[in-house]
This record gives structure tokens, C-alpha cells and sequence, in this order.
């Protein structure tokens, strides 16, 4: 049996990250699946899925690292290309992925006490962010 | 229900990156499935598969990144060991991970415009890849 | 059709990692699925799941570009907030990601002859490590 449902998170841009934990916790309550699969999954090239403990201090460190190894201002050939200035964006979603996929028994996602599922966006500008949860399981 | 399908991409050493996508889409559109998920991974320890906007640009954004992460001409132990040349090649392919599972419906990959499935060629020869594309789903 | 086991890995701190092929292999030999999809995970978020060459100087080449990416007595916000002095953990597992899906055929794993699902540890110190493996299939 397999379930998808199709959210939107807003971002602000370059460095934003949004706990999705709970988002992802409801798609499974609200479903009939007890045991399976959820797979999350954000839609373009310029954003990405991870696990990390929430909070502010690991989240900036994240951050920072992902600005040293792409940094906004440095120089891109994706920039020459299409005028854009997102080359940092690709580079980090390409690096970082696009998807994670999860077990889930008796309901339960099985996430450590500090760890949470979230969103990053890579892009430049703030965006709306389409968002699929999908469940496959019984 | 549950296909495997197995492909061939010839590569053509280190930083070769290919657009798998149409061959995933095709993957779908002769399958029986509608709805599921879909894993593409490559088979071996020197290649991976992401997704990134398929265009000159961003893909040579992304090979000077892992260029610079881990050069072909740095000290690997990896070479001491078997003699190899391609220590730089097992750390970016484990970096990157070597598999991508996407969700996918109404016979459609849920991509973005820009964002492309790629497999990237880590390994510092040309190799023959052997892509497993797995469909799960109803 | 789901099953998940569960396993512990005992580690010895950052820099560990370990070669859990055999585990997963067994999760699917003991099963009566054939063909399907195994989600390897791990549960928290200071580690993480891959796949390498197991052999000492690949994985050392792999812990050196992570100490490099994210040195242990670097500076972390993280640590500011907890009195914790895991901010290299955190940011390594972000990057790395906590879960592996990959595709089993025939009750065999699809790897390479030189390729091993490895859990890393990223945390500055032991750590019992559950380990969930999750299979899908028929």
C-alpha cells in the first residue's frame, strides 16, 4: 500500500531550515500504515533532506560548513550560464541529496530523542518548497 | 509489487557525469506500477547518483567542489594498500552515497523543472556501470 | 510485505566505523523475501550509513577528509549551547545522512565485490548504535 501527500513549506532563503519532523510524524498517524517506509522527498535542484539534532547552535554549524564548501559569493560556471547567482545552491542540494528514506514501526517514525527530519534550502531567495511524504508499508 | 531493471552506463572516468533520468522515466512508463517509490543505485564503491540541475555549468561546479574535497593527486592510504590511483574516487563516492530513492506517481518522477537523476563516475578509468533501478509500488 | 529487525553495534567513538554487510545480508537471508528494497538505518543523529571499500586505508582516507570538514576541536555554536563538544558529530552525520536504501534481488544484496554498507561513527565517544533494517518486498 503506498500513500503520498503533497505539502508546501515556505523557506527565506539561502541557510533556512525547517524542522519537518512533525509534518512527516501526522502523514503517518493519518494514514492507515502501521509498518513501512516513508521516504521525504523535496521537489528541485536547490534544496535538501537530512537528519540533524534541531537546534539553532548545530543548525548554524551546518550552515557555516556549507558555506565554506560552497560559498554564495564564489565563482560558478552555472552562473555564466543562465545569469543566475544559485551556483552555491546546486552544489550544496547536489552534495547534500534531495531525499531520505525512513522506517516506521507501529506508527512511530524511528528517529533518535534529538534527531530531527528538515528541510534545507539552498536557494538564494526565499521559496515555496513542495514537499512529498510517501508511505509505502501495511 | 516489486521490478528490477538493470542497466549499463559507459563512463568515461572521474567527474563523467551522466543524466540517467530519461531511462528511469522509462523504467516507470513500462512498468504496471502507477504509484511507489523508486530506487536508482549504482553497483560498485567508486560511483554515486544524485540529483543536480543537468546543465555544463552546475555539473562543473559540482566536480570542482569534490575536486577540491578530495583531489585525484592527494595522499590516499587507500593507494598504499592495493597500488590503486583512485583513493580520491572510494572517498567521494562515499560521500555522496551510491543510491536515490524518489517517490514517484500517476507514472510520474516527482522532479523539479531543473533537476535531473544523475550518476556520477568517481572512479578514475572508464568504467561500465551497472544501474539497478528498482520500482516498488501499485 | 514489511519486516524491520534491530541490532546494536557497539563503537568506540569518532573515526569508528563498521562493516555491517553481514548483518543486513542475514536480515535478508532470514526473511522470506526475495526480491525488494533494504533501508539500513541508523537511530540518532551524531552517526551515519554508507557504503566504502572496507579496508583500513580507504576508510582512513574517508575519516581524514571528515576531520578536515569538520575537525573535532573546531568551533561549534552547538557546543556553546549544551556544554556539548559533539558540534563535528552533528555536521558530519548531517552531511553523510543517517539511512541507506538499496535495492536486494534474488535474497541478494546488489553491491559491488568491493563494496560495504559501513555505520560511521561520528560521536566523540562510544556509543551502543541501534541499527534498523527494514525490508520491502515479496
Amino acid at each position: 500500500m503506498v500513500t503520498n501527500t503533497r505539502h508546501e513549506v515556505q523557506t527565506s532563503g539561502q541557510g533556512d531550515v525547517h524542522d519537518v519532523t512533525p509534518l512527516v510524524a501526522r502523514a503517518i498517524a493519518e494514514s492507515e500504515l502501521v509498518n513501512g517506509l516513508v521516504t521525504v522527498s523535496v521537489v528541485g535542484s536547490t534544496a535538501a533532506v537530512t537528519t540533524i539534532e534541531y537546534e539553532p547552535g548545530a543548525v548554524s554549524d551546518l550552515n557555516r560548513l556549507l558555506d565554506r564548501l560552497a560559498p554564495f559569493d564564489g565563482h560558478y560556471a552555472h552562473h555564466e550560464r543562465w545569469g543566475d547567482d544559485n551556483g552555491s545552491s546546486h552544489v550544496r542540494a547536489a552534495l547534500l541529496g534531495p531525499s531520505l528514506a525512513l522506517p516506521f514501526a507501529q506508527s512511530q517514525l524511528m528517529l533518535g530523542t534529538w534527531q530531527q527530519i528538515v528541510l534545507l534550502e539552498c536557494d538564494t531567495r526565499p521559496r515555496k518548497r513542495p514537499l512529498v511524504v510517501q508511505l509505502i508499508g501495511e
